[in-house]
């Protein structure tokens, strides 16, 4: 298959269960989407074979989240606010080094 | 980080962009994704370990859609109707053989 056609796929849980219901508190993950997919354009590295930010439903990790998943890697963090999104995409998606603090 | 969480975790391209227009035509994916959820169920290979089904925004791969990607492998794949999806299902999920066909 080659290179991933992107380097890192971010998946953020909206923790919505199918039903529409909320399957953990609301963490505004749709906000905190958001503010990612801005701050990765803004850097210029979003689009193929680099960065892509998507919503997916419910992870099914609702009992350690608010949670995201950067693929193909299959690495899993847990964040609370918008610094902890900061040091994930300073740290791991510009440099690869994981936020050891923010892992679940 | 060990084996992944799940071993075949598959997004389906909602075709939808932020704004909600359509990013491809309507190719009913949520009708498609919804069938693979419950086939994935009736199999009883759902959950941790095993196969997740979720659906996520655009993934911006239109010109080749209807698209899912399967990670943490990164294998993409089209389809066209449901006898694509259990292709995938009975090949690339139950046996880890890639359905070359479907692949973009």
């Amino acid at each position: 298959m080659g290179e991933p056609y992107y380097k890192y796929h971010v998946f953020f849980c909206t923790n919505e269960r199918d039903d529409g219901s909320a399957c953990c508190a609301n963490h505004d993950a749709r906000v905190v989407r958001d503010y990612a997919k801005a701050k990765i354009k803004e850097l210029a590295i979003s689009g193929k074979g680099s960065v892509r930010i998507n919503l997916a439903g419910c992870l099914d990790r609702c009992d350690e989240g608010p949670v995201l998943v950067i693929y193909p890697e299959g690495t899993w963090y847990t964040y609370v606010d918008q610094e902890d999104i900061d040091e994930i995409i300073e740290s791991h998606i510009k440099k690869g080094i994981k936020v050891e603090r923010l892992l679940i």
